[in-house]
């Protein structure tokens, strides 16, 4: 059965505009297609996503619907811009809405994010991405998900104003990390998928 | 005249909720008021806050109106609550839709935030503040509001879940930084409005 | 064959002195020989590590030493102290030594640290163990170790001056995280050793 | 009576190496003698810097040596390069040693860096700039630096391997950071030299 990836594009602007963050995932997809995964973008900026930590906020809230696909998935991969060195707000609250999912459990009592596999994707016209890699990949980690090695892959620009990820299509580095993360979460995920992680000592 | 502060709560519930975080503000508030310095306390929650950088995203965006009163204030303090140890997603947009107005000038042809000073308050379960503290400040900072000494307020518990601020009414600590932030806030505010910095190397 | 532990004690402190970081690592300690794990804390400030970002920085640099002791374990282990919210510089320092490691590739042509585990343990009065627990196992994962989930055990206390791990002896929140961490170390080293992350996208 | 400024650089280099980080303070020094500034740069990697929070560590620690230019000094600038996104271990180091001074004081009572100035700059092949001035700047603050706005000059290259700065001269983005940075820390000491903050609710 193919392994499914999902990926949360959590740029401030909805579908009607370019996102450099979606063409950086679509790189990733190139991979993904040759490794036979299974995988889908969803523009978080086209859905209304309430404020709150509860699994579902009701009064139209749509995170119940992107939760599902993550459920569903065996990798996520959350994808943000930059702004003043940071994640975007709906990077934080991608993390925010997930957390509140923290103590739902599979059927084996681990918490449900356990045996997936997650990610980060960046771009940014400079300056930020490990920074905001580095709280996506904890965010994830410490509610159930493997992080394998080097999948924080990014393009930012030269310090100050400048091209965009689309603009210039990245470079050797970025490639080559795209490269990486795509490998390395194929990789996991199929190791996952072949041996879950025992639910011995860390059952909530 | 009296000088003024806007304190933006960004905690994820709306005014119907209890917030630790307007808790926390309060007993700023009661400096505050010992010292002439008129304040109010904004809920962003309780506004549609659209996503974007622009100063006004328009259709229905009520962030205009938040940036006329920060625009009037002397002083800002930004307060959040904390989900695994990081600031909260109106927080995070909070500093996005400043930094939106960061090329706009005075009359001087400084940046607008100029001659402001700028704070941090920070309440929760656990762990985090200085993290928050840090990122809020920063963004503040590189936007154009002056940073007194210690204005990082907080109150967290012990590691783990346990009671909340209004339930502890915190503690010394915590006491002592209330009065030291509401102090070097009005100090340093003081400072500015009788001695405004010169235009000189740092106009846009 | 057994799997090995390393532990990298970044206390400020040589062991003439007591260190909570320790304490802690000692609980975590106690899960490793019920499952069988061989593990050793090496105190870093009982070393002369030399600054810099080559292997081996010569001059009596006893970093080398540490290093073996890495290349030698499936699971390492870097535990801090705070100061001022942040990991310590010894803590900053064996990032940047493992760093200078990381072009260095095993029989495969994938970085050394690969098929390795990465964990973080955190110890301090009050405030900023996720922070810092994210800037390590960010660190370990960019350079090759697999990140399991929750393997960022710590305990805080409450904000402001008060007392220490080894006074305090926890609590069932640090406790448990402890038994996470233990577990999911030695799971997740066991999958990799018995199936190596295949060198298929992600060599140097 | 001339404003003093001393810049700590946390390279990982001795003066026997050129130091980028150094190059850019230099930068910054060209309007400080035009301002009528005097500053010094002092390459920390030069000095035994013992570990541990004592003001003196004793055994040959010179880090009171340091102390006493900071001491003396109405602006510190603490410098810093990059490694994997993180201000270097001496950069660390630097704040955990300050900080050791943080409960002794003036004469006033207040923490005796108050009526001080604080600044950051960083140099790095790529990435990681503003996170390491927020945690510095932070910590600067938190021990009671004045942080002025724009006092966090920095360049950086495109992500990946790449030129250094002394190669490429930093770009106007750069150049106009660093104007900014020199001149908001010469306003700000001035008035705090002519208008010291009043030890009013602020006192240890």
């Amino acid at each position: 059965m193919a392994l499914k990836a999902i990926f949360l594009n959590c740029s401030l602007k909805s579908s009607e505009d370019e996102s450099n963050t979606e063409g950086f995932m679509k790189d990733v997809q190139v991979h993904y297609n040759q490794l036979g995964v299974e995988s889908e973008i969803i523009r978080l900026a086209d859905y209304y996503i309430a404020l709150g930590v509860e699994e579902d906020m009701e009064d139209g809230d749509e995170w119940p619907e992107i939760l599902e696909l993550v459920k569903d998935a065996d990798i996520l991969i959350v994808g943000t811009p930059l702004w003043l060195g940071e994640k975007s707000s709906i990077a934080t609250q991608t993390i925010e809405r997930l957390y509140g999912s923290s103590s739902v459990t599979n059927d084996k009592g681990q918490a449900m994010f356990y045996n997936k596999v997650g990610a980060a994707v960046i771009t940014g016209n400079e300056d930020g991405a490990k920074h905001a890699a580095a709280s996506l990949l904890y965010g994830l980690s410490h509610i159930g998900f493997v992080i394998p090695p080097n999948v924080d892959a990014y393009w930012v620009g030269e310090a100050g104003p400048g091209p965009s990820y689309l603009e210039t299509g990245g470079n050797d580095f970025s490639k080559a990390a795209i490269e990486r993360l795509a490998y390395n979460t194929f990789h996991l995920a199929s190791m996952l998928k072949n041996t879950p992680i025992p639910a011995e000592g860390n059952t909530l």
